[in-house]
């Protein structure tokens, strides 16, 4: 990042040893510039369609999109309307920006100790040069700092895409999405790689509301009318292939559990006729999507997109949140979590070929020891994913690398992912686990456990390497 | 602690790097001396009933009582009755002091490097002025010289507690207490501030050995006839209101998991009146409790109480030492916690009534992160206790803080609580809290991850503040 | 170790803070040099039965026994056939014991920060004298140097035993075992400590492949003919005494969980009939395991085994692999436990009887603190094991001692075991305990929670004296 202005200590992050600290920098410092691979996130692709597109304000960057902001000033009882969340209903919330960067600003020392407050932090220095500390008394002119520069064009999206250095970009895509925007990326000549990531979820999970206007959806894009399951999955593959035409490398899945099963084509073309008519109940719900994570393993292995999992997170937790303001809205709840059992039946069938690249992600860290190293450290297909959301975090870095590499070792594991709709927090972010991913190093070596050379090594297969092998970013 | 000779070291539980140990020291000495606030703990207001109570004899203070002491010793089949600890069947048990004493000295080694262990420690010295190391060839020695102060009127409860520098100290009492104690105390007009806490247990769980009698006890106390569900919350409304009069700010409960859920007026007078003529199943009092969670919340909405709830205790595990000694004798084993789905009818009810504090306990570490943490970083109710029991430990806090706080960030934390029947420990255990919370602070700021001006306003709070918000005591 | 040439780090292990490492430096020396306690394991006892036995190749000594190494060669899409591992089916595997060791150093950066990486680093260095860094380049005079020694007679296993300074290894035999090497090593006259432990897993687990054959062996080698539960009972009475009789001192046993539960004598006569009749249930086999280990806690009662307990694996995960290679080929996945419900039929049957010493342990590192320490910490029976299997490592020790030692203390564990049937991987892995043992004992002194003198005492206990008391080892 040394094209920022950078007033952040140069060793933030690093443990205070002066042995682990000194072998930490020097590890950092030749990833510190490397481009950033993001195979897995949330960014609008719309940002960086439209090269005129613009952040619009310091709220509408900050606050307005991140739950991780969001909720914690919920959790400290400052409504969601004061902070400008539309509401599904069209009552009024706060359209005063600079009121609610105001409320933001007094309310900043919530996140102290938090990613959230140094992603943050980092972001105003380095992309805004902002020099004050961030409080009440400094809002405004900060705000009008921000504002400012957001006007510029060099702080359009598609050039901060590449001050940030950004590789390849991932976005998340719903199955029946016809893309658009990634075709006018394409097009415009523009060269900032940005690829659609195939996403089932809301065809593939029959409890998804509007499941039947998404099969609809489905039959119009892919042009296959879908009336039974073998037409299913005709569209599903339709899509896939014209994902992977438009440059996916990968598809994504979220279900609550871990849970595969699989069906004889009578039983599931029961359930899906069940579902068609409107009467699957919700146990349909659970076996279907557990048959058909084992359907996505097969068309991967023909297909050769990586197939991502995400489980673990009881959504919308909340029901007044949820039903005045909507999904995603900071109101998902991890739950324990099993791996073991729940994905016999997938790795049974599947585990074992070497064409499969099946990428495990989990909110419950107890899985990380117990189920996730030991199955990514013996099944070729599996590997282990970032620790995620929450766990995105120093501490949530260090666990991660002291409970998982003894047993799953680093080269069953897929680098880094930011997973994040907050595009300013990406180079922060990375920035992160970088540093994290440097000091564990430097702790190994100052330990005795690990030569000098294997950890430099090491180190670029953590900021860059894995994330493209694992995903077969060329 | 500045009032005690202290030959304990004065670095104790900091982290031995220079950088933190520096910042610890520092921080920590900004809060050694501030009052202590004990929100939840289990003193029995008798000691300070009674301006010339007195505490006994050593083993009196520092063994009988305490299960943290009798069960390690127990475990290395040291039987209870050979520590004095009464039969309820009335067979004799030591009685000879010095011997217990004795027992105890000779078996001290096995507390090494446990809380208890410590916090003993800090007690012989800076309470008792015991210099020499506690081991079989001194016990007597070291005997003689507690028994000798503990006969002075300088070392009656009432005067330890104000040279412990006590602001407030909440006991916890059952919904049938009269409160005499606590009315002693308040017509005495000593000083002191001793609260009590409206504890319903015993009369919510319907498999409380005894209900009947309680439900009685409550009809007595209260003045209302229990006969059915409508009267039994009348009763219950009488007491809290009582013991509000009494100074209480919060109530406790305690069940073996967060299940809630919200019955209907007839289903829930069903169960009540089986409970009454003695037919209600096990499953019922799962149930039950289950709802009455939900009205007690409603309740504390309607008053004003801080609602804590403890859970995950499988009490009275050992059949034979229940039956021999009855509960509370160190034989309660944790099991796993499950908050998530549990507390969602709660929540959902309830969750965002910013009148409603809900302060949660785990014994289940794995939900600090999974559950606990993410829940309090987004409800507006809900805060999240202090690492408890077990956990009340230099490794312990150690983990809650790094699992916890870039989650949920420090103020959805409410500081901590002793929770202890030992008196004498009282100091030991808060200052634990204040050496690891600097020592944590201390991380963060040699890390460059926190400001040292955001660290000094955090300690404060730790130490001090976050308890008094949590809990409302101005 | 100081007998070995040895060119890795001194300090290896330690963390970097200089005032642990002197103090963690000072600890390891005391006990560096003193005899190993292997009192649990998978050696197997032939190769010290005959004098003469050697290691075979390179290969047959590092890789294709040890499951630790091939798992995660077969995780990066190595096949198991390539390694030599051989099919059940008799097809054709690689002989070339040369081109798997050059296989093996080819991939060796795959175990870069794994403990079986750092264990055969260790082993080159000090049993070898293999000075290069082990990769594709050295692996085939590395092969040579190690093919040179181990064809010297001060190679072979017996010569190895006694220059590992082993004082006792036990090995683990099944109940059914004629124990004719651990005879052939009684009578050879060789002053080597081996005992045998009795496993009757593979007659107590209903569900065991071939029960009915090795029921029949139980009735041959015991001389009662097993054809009730009274008769099974008395057999194996006859096989513990038997193995006492050959040294043992302890049993072992395994279920996938710890449940335990009592039937009445009719009831496990049915279920037992039903197994010898071949229509036990799977249900069957569950709970006729629940009921055995009570039998068996009984049983150590009356002749003094010692109970060890190891639960919480899913065997043989992958299908194809079992099928294709066979049991214990690196296929099995730990899954959560639970021990607090599933142990109280057990504990409240003999938990309290000190005659009992009943050693637990976990693959699931959330029951060390939440389940396991509490027990251990109360019940007079109960001992906690090592970090286990996957957690037989650096961080897996250091989350132990943190986790466990708070609320059990130190006394109620049991040291450290090796478990392993890689015989020369043993020196490695105990030194590795032995090193966090006193790195851990470094840090609470350097935290002043601990006095040098009691630090010093228990780095033996650690090393050296707790498997001898907990396994009787006089």
């Amino acid at each position: 990042m040394t094209q920022f202005t950078h007033p952040l200590a140069p060793d933030r992050y690093f443990d205070p040893d002066p042995t682990v600290r000194r072998l930490a920098r020097e590890l950092y410092a030749t990833v510190a510039d490397l481009p950033l691979i993001c195979p897995h996130g949330h960014v609008d692709p719309r940002l960086l369609a439209d090269e005129h597109a613009t952040f619009g304000t310091p709220a509408d960057l900050f606050i307005i999109p991140d739950h991780y902001v969001f909720r914690m000033l919920y959790s400290q009882r400052i409504g969601l309307e004061t902070l400008g969340i539309l509401r599904l209903d069209g009552e009024p919330v706060e359209v005063d920006h600079r009121k609610i960067w105001q409320l933001f600003a007094e309310n900043f020392y919530l996140f102290r100790g938090t990613p959230t407050g140094l992603w943050i932090q980092e972001e105003l220095a380095t992309i805004f040069e902002v020099t004050q500390p961030f409080n009440a008394s400094t809002a405004q002119p900060i705000y009008d700092q921000i504002a400012e520069k957001l006007a510029l064009p060099e702080f359009r999206p598609r050039r901060l895409f590449e001050r940030f250095n950004i590789e390849v970009l991932c976005t998340t895509d719903a199955a029946t999405d016809p893309l658009t925007h990634h075709q006018a990326i394409r097009s415009s000549g523009w060269t900032g790689k940005v690829l659609p990531t195939f996403r089932p979820d809301s065809v593939v999970n029959l409890d998804t509301p509007n499941w039947t206007a998404n099969i609809a959806a489905l039959s119009g894009v892919s042009g296959i009318h879908v009336h039974n399951y073998a037409t299913f999955i005709q569209a599903l593959e339709e899509r896939r292939s014209f994902f992977k035409g438009m440059g996916a490398v990968a598809t994504d899945h979220a279900a609550q559990t871990a849970y595969t099963t699989e069906l004889s084509p009578a039983a599931v073309e029961t359930i899906f006729q069940r579902a068609l008519h409107g009467t699957a109940t919700p146990q349909d719900a659970i076996t279907f999507t557990g048959h058909m994570l084992i359907e996505m393993a097969r068309m991967s292995i023909e297909d050769g997109l990586v197939m991502q999992f995400h489980s673990g997170s009881l959504r919308n937790h909340n029901r007044l949140t949820y039903e005045r303001f909507g999904r995603d809205m900071g109101g998902d709840i991890p739950i324990g979590a099993e791996f073991t059992r729940n994905l016999q039946p997938l790795l049974n069938q599947y585990g074992n070929d070497s064409r499969l690249t099946l990428i495990l992600f989990t909110l419950d860290e107890t899985t990380y020891s117990r189920e996730l190293a030991p199955l990514a450290g013996y099944y070729p297909s599996v590997k282990l994913g970032p620790p995620w959301w929450f766990f995105d975090s120093r501490y949530g870095m260090q666990r991660y690398f002291e409970s998982v590499i003894e047993t799953a070792g680093l080269y069953n594991t897929s680098g880094f992912n930011d997973d994040t709709r907050a595009f300013a927090s990406i180079p922060a972010r990375h920035d992160l686990w970088r540093r994290a991913s440097a000091n564990w190093l430097a702790g190994l070596v100052a330990r005795h456990s690990l030569s000098d050379a294997d950890a430099g090594d090491m180190i670029i297969d953590l900021a860059y390497r894995l994330p493209k092998r694992a995903y077969h970013l060329a």
